[in-house]
């Protein structure tokens, strides 16, 4: 009750109500709350959930050096031309110890920097302990609450990240370019499964037919089952700009499928089971690491305890014994 | 009491004490069902853990055509010639959605198949919701109980799981070859924080003493403060077996260093305290997925409730509110 008069619940109160007005300088500093977790960040997602609005959340993956982020600064601008606003989400898998920077981000931000229907920004995308962070989807939710039309998330990076960034996203993009083996690559990471689109990029490329064919084939053995929506496979050279219409033409063929279907409530479904078990997983993870103290470790140091009883008796103490052994001791009479 | 004589139980003692006793047929198959985490393994690795030997564990990270796998063989077959029993890991970053193969074990494989003080297994890194798969633990566990001298672990991937590596091994090498412009690369996967050996692979290609000059510059850069162990720059061409002897003199140093130093127990603690929270966490997480009902879900979908909140209110469930709401439901006249 009185928290909701205190200056600091007034001023996130007050930050909300301008992302929800659209005002990207508050966008982009609750963003910065939300990624940074910091004070006030879970009172401010409240505030903006129920409000949000339903963008259409687009993921893009592929491997480095197959253009994502050319594609993504193209199809922003043909969505754009079209009269749409544009949210963009580089997901970077940073190392943990490094930091580091998104090296593409400067200046692709600069190409679009005077549009104001346009918004840029990188995350990092990984946990604590791996996995997808669970912060990016407290990110997608402020740009729905700021009303952008669509969200492109991109990742930076391969195999699980990009595979991670499908629960996420309502339509997922498949990038790849011809000389880069991506058939096989595509199908390593899981790719096949996962993507509602396949894009051939660099399709100035004498191999782009080929590449398409090897796609084709490698889609077609899949589809032994039949699916309601067949992912298409689709050329674009986004240096040239060439092929994108198409391209925004395809992801609104899917987006209408996902709406006219009862398939349409899937993904949203999916995307929030994932972002609760992951605030979940989180939260309890940091109960738990509390719980270890160094008579642990020497405990396991000196051979006399192994990691897996020690866990037993550990989440023991931390769930249904309660009362019965507090602290480890022994019942006193008083029990 | 009674369950150590049951069947089953004796089985797994039986199976134990087979690895233990170095039998490799045995540590094959206490290997799987660790990985799998099948019936048992819990029992297993507690008899295993505490007579387990204390081996020398070497990981090796560093990027895709480094030529780790390369590196990993040549090594193996310097330290059997030193009579040193070598156990192999390879951690392969699969997708959970294909499975998926490691293409290049079989042909390792084959090239120690004669080899009884060799033993070499692939193993999947990834936990259920990313991050450092804790069974890898379990897996060392079990080599180190077979009794090997050496176990060589080696990440395929890049970025994050060679980083997580270092939870694992008490010497880390980076590996990283002279065309790939991996001076950044190796700054980039925070390597310059975690290796204890630079190794630039394929010494036969001309760059070889920009790319080690690069290391060592950078080298230089990072140290401000004093280390007591001060990362070697080794050249090695392990497609020709050239240096590696040299790079097995300089893993030996390393090992010295830490027996000699106060620092030797540092790794073992730090991984055991990973291992125990990896474990925990996924312990309690687990316990945690099965408090989500589709109840839960539909809240979220219809903007009643949103997932920050949501996930307060289930953690809240399950710790300290103990019998005062239970099931969710209003608390009766009987309670």
């Amino acid at each position: 009750m009185a928290r909701a008069y205190s200056p600091a619940a007034l001023e996130i109160k007050s930050l909300a109500e301008r992302v929800l007005e659209g005002d990207q300088a508050a966008a982009s500093r609750a963003l910065s709350l939300v990624t940074d977790e910091g004070e006030g960040c879970g009172e401010l997602l409240r505030l903006l959930f129920s409000r949000r609005k339903r963008s259409h959340k687009i993921g893009l993956c592929g491997p480095p050096g197959s253009g994502k982020s050319t594609l993504v600064s193209k199809m922003t601008a043909g969505l754009r031309a079209r009269g749409e606003t544009v949210g963009v989400l580089a997901v970077d898998p940073t190392s943990p110890f490094t930091g580091g920077a998104f090296l593409g981000d400067r200046l692709r931000v600069a190409e679009h920097a005077l549009d104001r229907g346009v918004f840029m920004r990188s995350l990092a995308s990984r946990g604590m302990m791996g996995g997808l962070n669970p912060t990016i989807f407290g990110a997608i939710h402020v740009l729905e609450a700021c009303g952008f039309d669509r969200i492109l998330i991109e990742t930076v990076g391969t195999g699980q990240d990009e595979v991670e960034i499908v629960h996420a996203a309502d339509t997922v993009l498949c990038v790849s370019a011809p000389y880069q083996g991506d058939e096989f690559q595509a199908m390593k990471a899981g790719a096949m499964e996962i993507a509602d689109l396949f894009v051939v990029n660099k399709a100035d490329l004498a191999d782009i037919e080929k590449a398409m064919a090897s796609l084709r084939d490698a889609l077609s053995l899949g589809t032994q089952e039949e699916k309601s929506w067949k992912p298409p496979v689709l050329a674009v050279s986004a240096l040239r700009a060439a092929g994108i219409k198409e391209l925004l033409d395809g992801v609104d063929a899917h987006r209408e499928h996902l709406n006219r279907s009862r398939e349409g409530e899937v993904p949203l479904r999916s995307q929030l089971r994932r972002e609760l078990s992951l605030l979940l997983s989180r939260r309890i993870f940091r109960e738990t690491l509390s719980l270890i103290r160094d008579e642990h470790i020497e405990r396991l140091v000196s051979g006399k305890a192994d990691p897996e009883s020690l866990a037993a008796e550990l989440t023991g103490m931390k769930t249904p014994a309660r009362g019965s052994r507090k602290n480890g001791g022994p019942r006193g009479p008083r029990g």
